[in-house]
């Protein structure tokens, strides 16, 4: 038994914190295989987490361990949790990063707070280090996940994760991640589309039709997409779309027709 | 048999797309051993890949896959490519990056077209993920790199990789890369040089003699020095090149005698 | 016998220097197990990288091998260094970096000379990939690490690590790295400290007490902490003291009381 870890933070790749992570797992599985997700999501931006989290996990092996350490509440009451869903492991601070696995996976829940497997010193401001990456080395090598704690039925929710259905049928969604490309990430997916030939607002634009491929348009001209993720995207051709319609992510879309 | 994979792309480090294809790639050798090359090239800019790539695959032990996946054309016609070379295998969009190998390693091109090594859904905008990764994690595991598609003669080659013999012998190179530190790395190799004596001429600075050390001139002077990838550099000693030439690549650059 | 290496330097990931070092690793040894520590560490800034490695080493398992390279002296006459620490090895050059074991670990210091080790060819401007990395490679292999070269009794020493302690019994310390979340870390460590009643004082600001979490204070408002690695730092509650306090590193910090 030697589980997969994959790691999601916002810690940044210059101060030394994922490296010490690792240093922790190897230590207490000298075996690890670890695979960063991303450690660049914004400070403290959950809802950022959370898209990477979403849009990469289903591509991982089965009892692949998540490690998803977005902590803004380190050293306060916020809960330290393990799901285990039917194919995954995830841990990480209980802050709603978790929303979109818990009605489609109907993870088991423990809340970590068994210190036998955590390191002896828990400090004020790295949980990452002391507890979230040490049971994360003791799943990985096949210990039973019920012993990091005890079984607790809810979660943090984050609100707004589904575009809204408004009285006129239309379709209310927003922008929810930009890529580095500039690529602009709605949380609308397909099925909410009826066809192809679908009508779009964003801000004063108007996009019409669904494309296949970013050169069906012309270089610098806008375009939607279903991303790689399978979420509706606003793209440009050769250009950046955040820079294009100045979005920063929050910003409201509408699905007019389609 | 298990091959080392190296990647190079310009997917950026937050967005989950490396992490997502190394996850893939897991998938299919859970023993794999990858390695990063880079993934902050400038977005969709082959010649910076290029030279990445070049500078590097040389210092991997045999047998090593390089997945290089810079690809504006997605989605596009643009072939799907595995080279297999004396030594090393690389996989990637046709785009140019290749370029540098087609004379030097003369090797054997395969265009991907076995839909069989890749994921069964794949998408419009994310080849990375649904062909090119898994076809490197099926070579890593030794499956013979001729199922993958048929065989071919050309790749697209990139114009513009060797400095010009101007009538007068004089050399105009160019800047094609600046690295971390400001280096101004040029296309002219150590075998344009007849001996150390050199005059050069970057915009309206002239630079004598080659140094062996960033050391042999004052601090915050130019120096012209024979790089670590064997191509000539401009570099400031204790400064930054790129920013005192105020260069971003391209700007040409004249071996006046030497 | 397979050690860990864990890597530190300021080459930056977009280059490939760090992935051509450890495609040289791989080379020597094909089951190598590499952690990267921090790449991002300011171009050529030895006090950075001393604080991220002092970090973090502990936390690594016995025997781990650390490759730091920051070095601007490379091509110059400065040493190359193999440190054997009771736990730990150190491969780097010789720049200050290794202060903080000198007094603490008593190391055995090892100039590296044998070019048995190193490459073939050692270039002048990449040390890191053709002397340091395939002595890491080799050491971690089991490699008996007396060959390397012949022993040494000094390594070069960096001032002003510790605070300093004024007449008037004040203390004076300096803000010696700035984390990703913007937070001030000290040289002061805890020992420095009699009680939690403290009072700092950073340019015109008073800070008083000492918090054990971000949140004990309200948003925007600054804190004292101990760190995580054990350094007094100055934080802003939701938000980041570097730019509340204009500071870059290397500013005056004084404990008045505590």
């Amino acid at each position: 038994m030697n589980r997969l870890i994959a790691i999601v933070t916002d810690f940044g790749l210059k101060d030394g914190f994922v490296g010490t992570m690792k240093g922790v797992i190897y230590g207490i599985n000298p075996q690890s295989v670890i695979v960063d997700i991303s450690h660049d999501i914004s400070p403290q931006n959950i809802r950022e987490g959370l898209f990477v989290l979403e849009s990469s996990y289903r591509y991982f092996p089965e009892e692949t361990i998540f490690l998803v350490v977005v902590d803004p509440g380190v050293g306060s009451h916020r809960k330290a949790l393990l799901l285990k869903a039917e194919k995954y492991f995830f841990i990480g601070p209980d802050n709603g990063i978790f929303s979109f696995l818990y009605k489609k996976e109907k993870p088991e829940i423990i809340e970590i707070t068994n210190r036998d497997y955590c390191l002896p010193e828990i400090s004020q401001t790295f949980h990452g280090r002391d507890i979230f990456a040490p049971v994360a080395g003791h799943i990985s090598k096949g210990i039973d996940y019920s012993l990091m704690g005890r079984k607790i039925d809810n979660i943090i929710l984050l609100p707004g994760l589904v575009p809204e259905i408004l009285p006129d049928k239309k379709i209310m969604g927003q922008i929810i991640y930009i890529d580095k490309f500039g690529n602009l990430i709605t949380n609308i997916t397909e099925n909410f589309l009826n066809n192809r030939d679908i009508t779009i607002k964003l801000k004063n634009t108007i996009i019409t039709g669904l494309s296949t491929s970013y050169g069906e348009v012309s270089p610098g001209k806008p375009l939607a997409i279903i991303g790689s993720s399978g979420y509706l995207e606003i793209a440009v051709n050769h250009g950046n779309a955040g820079d294009l319609f100045c979005c920063h992510g929050g910003e409201k879309i509408f699905l007019l027709e389609g």
